[in-house]
């Protein structure tokens, strides 16, 4: 029997009623049963100053050890002016620093965005993407999960829409088998 | 005789001896007379949340007002992992927020950066640009300011490189007289 | 009085039925009385080969001169394999080229895209951005033309959704208003 | 002992002295035992019409088929316009159609790109990246060859430039290394 997968999502919005987080949610409770979804706070971290590389805050180092715990990564998040929200890329500058220590470093990936409008967050993605490469970070190509008039989709917090939660469990299956697979 | 124009800094690096910051003082120090520049502070803000959109710290919302009250912007910024610091996207991010009141809205602006590596920073220049495309701003597009290999044009906290001074100033030339033109 | 300008149109697709075509077809009717669309082909041009910049075949020569001719460029295109057709890319090129005689220097320019799936072509467009900057275009930032599930937008060969034609007709309008002004 | 691997290699210059063309021969010749590099001509396609993607052209279909029958890919190139060649992406595009038969579905596959400028060609990179989303291919992150001022690295035909050739060989031995890893 192989182990249960360990998947460290991070959120993209600290709304607290965002629906981002109402994805995640879903995502959590829908996860294949051989692995399991922890979401890591990344609202308490300061903003990135490199002269702290060398002495970082406890709360870094924490959410650094935590994410470098992990088999596989979901990133779950809005799109902010056409791209990654700041709170978001705050977080992964700080798992990348400094070089040696890269939190992310080989993490298989997945990304979930949501949005009210018709775009559904996507350019916020193919940046992030942008970012893997130089994070060393393998993505899964499909299925993309982009959810788009996101407010048609959720009811008392919870994603009610059916092609919406399959197509989350077809992404976090995805997910699954390419992490085993680089593992192997 | 026109009034000298007003330009809004903003850095994307918070550190002390940051690279980019010795190229935005020179900036500063070289700006033709009819223009002036203003580095507003971004360390100081908090993360973005949406929760706070309608009641903003003072910190927040001071630092619209004078982004608000500029005739150009000036970014001037390192490249994390291929993209936009979080420091600085958590930044316009505020600026952004709420719809109605888009402090970058309409602003003529022009982009630095300057990385020890080969690329410059010229990655997250792109992705900067897609954010003006919703912001509404309005970037030049020449000379773009892309200072590689930055130690070697760097002494004793200047840049003291006089091909990358030249640009410098051929840059903030053009963002002056594209201001002119489009206040026109 | 002021002269009418002349749009040059470029087609990102050479399909006879393209949805593209059509959106195409309907912007140079609802074109506002004081512009006119002139769509050129670049169906029949070779594949770009730096070789023959300084001998350039007669068709690439009356296509270079009529873009060179445009007071804007108004490009219509789907989106393949997440970017730009290669097609319209092989036609920009030709432009482009030799550096000197750069046929797309300084034109302002819109972006309209069609696709039946949910994204509308968005990721060609922020390609074709990419592509301004090194061009020295200009283009509009609103309104963006993005029409998703365009088959159930177009009927009898035109474009029958009533939103999709305003929002047509305001860009037209913001490219006049923006060539105008760029023009002074 | 395994079968050597069967890279076919696309070169997005058409250009007969082009430095791309170069640096793909030099990769030919360096190629590990356990590979071999077969470069395809993309010069001959026509430009890609949707209206035969199902009455394609001989030396289409040839084309698809050769690139279907690689292991792995290699793509090198130039940047036009901040982008990829219109020639690169045309053969691309043509691979693509129709969706159920994408030669380049679940290919590992790698950039080289070579300029005489700083960037190196870096931009047609992240665009062509984008493109593998959708393609359904899976890129390695490291190491990016991005030959930057090549008019130095080059002589008599030859890349000759010795930490270039290394990072070629290293790129090659990784592309080797995942593609092999992909397969089990």
């Amino acid at each position: 029997m192989e182990d249960k997968l360990h998947i460290v999502a991070l959120l993209g919005s600290l709304r607290r009623d965002s629906f981002n987080r109402i994805v995640l949610q879903t995502a959590t409770e829908l996860c294949p049963a051989d692995a399991y979804i922890e979401t890591v706070d990344i609202g308490m971290l300061p903003l990135f100053n490199g002269d702290f590389e060398n002495s970082m805050p406890p709360e870094v180092v924490n959410f650094k050890t935590k994410v470098a715990s992990a088999d596989a990564i979901l990133i779950v998040t809005p799109e902010y002016n056409y791209s990654i929200p700041g709170v978001l890329k705050n977080a992964i500058d700080w798992c990348s620093r400094p070089v040696t220590e890269n939190s992310l470093d080989g993490k298989p990936v997945a990304i979930m965005s949501a949005s009210p409008g018709m775009m559904g967050g996507s350019r916020a993605q193919y940046h992030l993407r942008q970012c893997f490469v130089f994070l060393n970070m393998f993505p899964i190509n499909r299925p993309e999960v982009i959810i788009n008039n996101v407010q048609e989709k959720i009811s008392e917090g919870k994603v009610n829409d059916q092609p919406t939660k399959d197509k989350i469990v077809e992404q976090l299956t995805a997910l699954i088998t390419w992490t085993r697979k680089l593992k192997r």
